[in-house]
């Protein structure tokens, strides 16, 4: 089963390194780019069937590893 | 303008942070991930209203500073 994970700052948090881009970006003379923001995606491919499980799991995955919930949120895909 | 780019490794890149992920999961007891892998998405929000130009630009964004075009792929969404 595969499961993919999204995760992105929380409104209101800065991230630093997407300042970074647009600032080099327009450095490059792209002056276009207004803002920028950044995801992680993250694919799991795990063993078993069990769809309401697994997203029960990866949920727990994301609160002890993957996301930072102080300043991260996440979202939870699970394809057919 | 709204502008969605995605980054992820070649076929047959090894991406040791997914890889130390994976091992990460496993060794808090979720043993049923069997493979890892990233991407790295970029949203840009542009000026302008020239779709088919924004593309060719971020075209050249990634060339330039986005992507490491030996190692990753870049795919280009422009959303309506």
């Amino acid at each position: 089963m595969r499961a993919i994970v999204t995760i992105r700052f929380k409104e209101g948090v800065l991230d630093p390194e997407a300042v970074a881009i647009g600032r080099a970006l327009r450095g490059l003379g792209f002056e276009e780019v207004r803002a920028v923001a950044r995801r992680k995606v993250i694919e799991l491919e795990l063993d078993g069937e069990d769809r309401e499980g697994a997203c029960r799991r990866v949920q727990a995955m994301c609160e002890q590893l993957l996301a930072n919930p102080v300043i991260e949120s996440y979202a939870i895909e699970i394809p057919d």
